[in-house]
């Protein structure tokens, strides 16, 4: 089984760490491949960096058929792109936000989720009652870190993300903490060995789904809404998205 | 006031229309441009075009921020990069998606949206949960036209839309019907006449809604989410979306 | 286009302050007449003085309809006897409630509603929830000052009214402000200044929805609930309830 | 102990009618007066009529205190008036549509709401949802019939209930019949033996509900919302209905 | 008529206790008997302790019908065991939590629920929203106290339950207290007496809703999913509840 | 890895059928045990029969502790006992409701549920709702087959779950189907094949997500509601129950 991660954004570190993240989660038979876009942010903090991330993220899928992958992690937690994604990809494609909203609910009654900036919690709530766990969401918590200052060297985001962490089970009366960015994964297993609660990384929970998936030979459903799109065309900058039929 | 109505496809047939409808429901003392993006799709009927109508959207957020456009409408229902648009544009964005749901809760308790193929179902139910609005919703329905074949000489799109809605008011229990395509604009008065009730088109919707906000001399909060986003660099095909703050 | 904001309290001081208001919100050709019931309770603080407040509007809409107004805009921040109200108006009526949460989930994800006793706040939430706005709403909040008292010389109200209001934002962690009371309606422009985020008074968004919806030729769906209402006899004190056909 | 029934409108036959159910369904111990108010509309089809009947009915309860009455219901399937008779009234206050829900409720997942007129759907489906029983009510159909139609001599009302009671079961899937007029009471065990379900009437089941309240030394909170109104003047037609401490 | 409520831990003094709370709220005319299983555990105190107080109580439903018992109480916050209680008794079942929060928000809008271990508040979040409460719920708090301490000599649990009452209310903003376990039903006189708001106590909530279904001729509906279980064998343990007929 | 699926009923025909299922779901290195409790119903089909399924489903719980098993699939699509299993269980616990309806909302936006007898229908919406998927759910559809029946030779059972299933992607609109019983698992891949959308069993989709959680070293929380059941004495005939810590 070919599983690849696809990170968003364009820092190529962050890339790495994300595959080193979901190789070890994947299973031993399983190939992992991470990629990211030459076009697009270098990171992805706002609406507007998440929609122009979303081109790169599709000519990655497009890449990915052409090297019969068997199925996608989008790893970044604003699932950015996740329903176009769906509509090309041959196999199936798992956001890392929505990976770790499903395994939290599986583990305790009431999840909380700690983040990067304060601008990203709409979108993370958004989020949540979109995949119905909302309910289960009792809070969102910011550290105020930047993205691409997670693993900056000598920084302390790791003891701030753990502080956070402790802070928002206290405050949410929760069970479980989700990590809300793909820059976290590294911080998953010391932050839940120190506060003795399930801590989930969506990047590992996400390759996890996606291989399960496959493993039970499902993929997106193509009746109605997720079916193949309509072929057209495509101008200017983006000609290149012309859907041909050969990429399916 | 100088307000903008942004036809995300490339279709220019479809954004001279848009503006015909932006222009009739504007005030007397309203300036209206309609524009399109130069790059991107020649229509939406899938999340792959939407996601890659948004970049094209932007460039003209862009575009219009440099000749002191006073708020925008976004002319798809799907609602393409609102978030996005919000927090790049000076002025307020409205959608018509959701300013025609904003306006149809004003007129009855229950409306049902018409749109145009069947898949495009789902992004206006997520539309309506998002904004608020499903439980003042009773049902979508599509009439299973392409998007560009609305405007067709000799099509009876229109009549065909017209049986559509006497049947979703029927089936529905509805007080009022939205039109879910920017396309179907110029059959709202006589589907109105025709069948007795409230039909609202999203174009003129969004272009009072606008006005309203710019004449209150509001505008998107930027408080949190919606403040500027972070300066970064962009890269390859979409370099140009690096933010300078003299777009502000 | 003749637009009536109806005050349903018999306060003509407030009646006059709400003239004022919705007059500086509405576009150059309306005309804005403000009148208040001769029957009803002083001020609307419980739900007995919404209950005894609603003949006299309904009153005024009557009178409203001989004099031909084209729209209506109920000044009263519980939107009282606003599905009465559009049974028997010709023209679109709007709450100040509805409208302003309408407008302020165009500004930002969540809005905080600050308003005046705190034994309101029950029916503002029943107000968000009835709307569909209850997701948006992050908290409602009083400043306990009688809405008469709003308009006292000396009063610090303005001041008590932007403490709470920055109090809320940071509390609930919202975007935008909505004022709870049509007394309030003098503090918005100096509030929002202050705070620096978009404060919403209903009295000025209910005109312009009002006037958006006329110049767009819509009103009051006459399909099933909202229909003219059956004729029938009214006793007593209510005698000249009793519709008759000439009314519309 | 003494319990009142209060029949919102003028129809001295149905308030007979009213406080025959009632009287059934009450113990052994307690009085029951009905009563219906002088002024106000003498049925109760339309939003209109619901807010018109409000004045009159606040004034039964104004008389009932006087008359050391323990408890109230509200015999109209609307609710008019609950929060502001909670307000003013010593004992509880039911309203028939709230505790036929609550019956329901307790035998079976889902229930079926049988009406009068078509127009009325609406406002049962708002308290259905206001009061947390959406998720429980499966449907909401109405006979057509007028409400004081149903008591007329030779009428088969009571076989066309019984008939759209049978089509709710089977279209909704649902365990248990709410009739959804005061008017049906009559109707309710002759249905609910034809049909073999249970059927809620909502004058018994407010009766025995009000009842029990008053036995367990229960009544309206007075913390905050439903404290008692604040004083003050009412004007013209309404003059009578300024409070005075007397009163309490 | 016979009510018995089961209280269904195997603690005879709570049963006691149980016992006399649902005699203190019956109607003269009721007999009231209170058991509790021979199997099970001596107090419910987590998911496990439920799940396993289950086959005793329906045992004692079977032992009820054997004395042609009109009608039962399940005196355990947590509901345990309702549904099936439900499809295998004659008469109406209550729960004391749902008897209660029923009770509550007829009362006020929002009530909290105070009650013993904070390991059990899951549990009754759950049932709150099954029931459709979720919305009137504003809080649901622990004393920390483990079930029969509640009633050891020289506790002081009444004081710290007044205690947590008084913060539950200033801190959720609620109207009404919902006692959250049937060994408080003692504390629930002293208790409103002290805060001056309605204290329900679910033990007598539930006697007289079962009280009223009786009386009013109502008990499960049997179409469906609350039909007679159907016939099957049971094996080891339990092969005393395979189901015969003469049992109905 | 020792995974152990239980099959909560005692018929062993089915064990060996739910072991299959899970075995050929589960990786290679992966242990597979499958087991069905001495005491119980023979199938599950009421709430009765659900709820006598758990204390024997427990007690499998606690062997398979005393035999070191990793994780817990529970394959019966009513999820009995998971709360309390999850107290007790040393690895996570998947129900095969929760398992099947996680991974159906990764692949499409809505699903139906096809399942066995209609009155099992209103479990799996309770099921649904607590989870968080009400909203994805479009419809619950049964098939009118006992459970034992589904595996009688000469049994046209997968035909008639193949034509309700059709039947249900039909009127629901939905773009997958959930198989609503651990009994039907051997239709999965061929009703999958002949409808061509996909179809998810439960016991497949737990045997996953039960991996999965092991692999990535995450188990129930310990934090609050499913800490480990306080000690205490469990009477009569479920006296085998109290628990010793050496169980842990």
């Amino acid at each position: 089984m070919h599983l690849r991660a696809i990170n968003p954004n364009t820092t190529s570190s962050m890339t790495a760490a994300i595959g080193r993240a979901a190789l070890a989660a994947a299973s031993a038979g399983t190939t992992v491949t991470a990629v990211n876009p030459e076009m697009g942010p270098a990171s992805i903090e706002s609406h507007y960096d998440e929609a122009l991330a979303v081109p790169g993220l599709l000519a990655e899928i497009a890449r990915g058929e052409a090297d019969a992958v068997d199925a996608y992690v989008l790893a970044c937690f604003g699932d950015p792109g996740l329903d176009a994604a769906r509509e090309v990809a041959s196999g199936p494609v798992v956001g890392i936000a929505e990976a770790a909203m499903h395994l939290a609910t599986l583990l305790g009654r009431h999840f909380s989720i700690v983040t990067t900036l304060p601008r990203t919690i709409g979108r993370a709530e958004e989020l949540a009652e979109r995949y119905g766990f909302w309910g289960a969401c009792s809070g969102i918590h910011a550290v105020d870190i930047p993205v691409l200052d997670l693993e900056l060297p000598g920084s302390d985001a790791r003891r701030q993300t753990a502080d956070e962490c402790r802070r928002a089970l206290r405050t949410d009366g929760s069970d479980v903490i989700v990590l809300g960015c793909a820059g976290m994964a590294d911080f998953c297993a010391e932050v839940s060995a120190e506060l003795g609660v399930p801590v989930i990384d969506g990047v590992a929970a996400a390759t996890r789904l996606a291989e399960s998936l496959v493993a039970l030979g499902l993929s997106t459903s193509r009746r109605g809404e997720y079916a193949r799109p309509p072929l057209k065309e495509y101008r200017g900058a983006l000609a290149e998205f012309s859907l041909s039929p050969a990429a399916w």
